[in-house]
């Protein structure tokens, strides 16, 4: 049986070992495994861990200020938002490929971590890889390894959670007393609601993306449907479709819901959820946001469709 | 009270003295009004009914064998089908604004028909309009009148229908004795399956589109839903997503689904439909047709959607 109260211990033990007198920065997504990873460290070795949050505009409404919250004044961690929204966008433009979507968001967010890494003269970098991560990518990994980063700087990599599974991971959060916010997190992808955007992504989708996504989740969990779903959301379509506003015919875009239930995501199924619920979000999707003409809701397991769109 | 039986006969007796001994022609689509207003101006005038199925490549699947097959060989009408597939679908390469698509299917429609009646030389159209057609359209229009094809041909018009109801015109179509698949046909938008797919019309989406409507229309028909429903179909959007097939990852073709209730065709609402139907639906769609990686549900109410999506 897992004991949270001995891992947390322990690995405080073992990260003050690992770091010695260095300073370390994290990357905190405010994901449950990166949020365990910062305070687990911060309890380790204080204010030498600089948890940096990078806001790349492709973030869930209030996400940015929520993390702030959290982590900088409620848990004391030395915290750093940085906005890098206007960079993410720009570098984004035009761009259709989902591939090369991805590929972009990847390096812009590397080169501002390694800016803000630099500046402060880094040498370690926590990682909040769990057990699943390496075994699904990499298969054997050597536990201490060195990362180069593209513009040349090397840190050292310290994984404190290498070990665990993902129930482990929120049982340690909860002991941690993180808040339940964090610790019950639906799994988020790591290039955010871009991935939930099909099509060029632009300030109008993202914006309709953002707020979906807000009103899915505060419906799902009002209606006590979050815990039972693996995942709850919506993506925006690269497609328009006709609606009526008063009398006048409009041409809008079309937003998708994906509700799964799954035991491990390789496999994932489409749940009866109840009518009321699913109509009163597609009402609130398209009254309240404009520019939306149509919801759907997305009605195929995977296999044969994956999880997100992208 | 609407006695069908006396409209039939009042009606032979008034097209027979306003086409006299003149040759017509119908464009029979093979929906309730025209069939009704073609079977009786048949029984009127006998084979100087020319009936015109023009098969645009944009009709459900075996549509025009079997609309051929009730009215040519069933009814014994003056009956000729067009094939038209290659010119509409040239004419609509590289088109994807909605209201140029129609625009398109429309000319080249005309086109097609003016070229049929001119070598035929018809001097009098009979056209299935029912009340609300010109209400809606126009409000008072003359009950005789002359139409100008842009070809210069000019046909007197007859409309024995203009009268009636929809639910009248099926109660004539069952007196006449046309098969149930005529008289409960759905309504089936003008431009065919062209509304049901967004963006370029390519023979990929026609060919996706025409099985997914085949598949929905027997699973509901099946499912004893058909009667309650306004209308049923799939639709093809203009965007591709993410799916797995086997361990490849794929990048496919969405399907929508959309089924209203209705009474009028002015409001419709998302039934709450059985879900072991709609995942049926959905896995023969990803089974059964190639490229196509997702299945959604519109349940969207009109307003704020329409119920066609284009």
């Amino acid at each position: 049986m897992f004991d949270p109260k001995k891992f947390i211990e322990e690995s405080i033990k073992e990260i003050r070992e690992q770091i010695g007198n260095r300073k370390a920065i994290i990357a905190l997504s405010g994901g449950v495994d990166s949020s365990v990873a910062a305070v687990l460290t911060h309890k380790a070795i204080g204010d030498r861990l600089l948890a940096v949050f990078v806001d790349t505009g492709l973030m869930r409404k209030g996400e940015p200020e929520e993390v702030t919250k959290i982590f900088r004044d409620q848990l004391g961690l030395n915290f750093k938002c940085i906005d890098a929204k206007d960079r993410f966008l720009n570098a984004l433009k035009g761009v259709t490929d989902p591939e090369e979507k991805r590929k972009i968001i990847g390096r812009v967010f590397i080169e501002v971590f390694e800016e803000v890494a630099r500046e402060n003269g880094e040498e370690v970098l926590v990682q909040g890889t769990i057990a699943p991560d390496w075994i699904e990518s990499e298969g054997k990994i050597k536990t201490h390894h060195n990362i180069a980063l593209p513009g040349g700087m090397v840190l050292e990599v310290v994984e404190p959670l290498r070990d665990l599974y993902k129930d482990e991971v929120r049982l340690v959060a909860k002991e941690l007393g993180l808040p339940d916010k964090i610790v019950h997190r639906q799994p988020f992808p790591g290039p955010g609601l871009a991935v939930r955007i099909l099509g060029e992504i632009t300030e109008e989708k993202l914006n309709i993306c953002r707020e979906a996504n807000a009103i899915v989740e505060e419906e799902i969990e009002k209606a006590g449907l979050d815990k039972e779903l693996w995942q709850y959301f919506a993506a925006v379509l690269d497609t328009k479709a006709t609606g009526v506003k008063g009398d006048i015919r409009d041409y809008n875009w079309i937003v998708a819901l994906r509700f799964v239930k799954s035991i491990d995501a390789m496999t994932a199924h489409v749940p009866e959820l109840p009518w009321d619920v699913l109509k009163r979000i597609s009402k609130r999707i398209t009254s309240e946001i404009p520019n939306v003409a149509r919801v759907v809701l997305d009605i195929t397991d995977k296999p044969p469709a994956t999880i997100e769109f992208e």
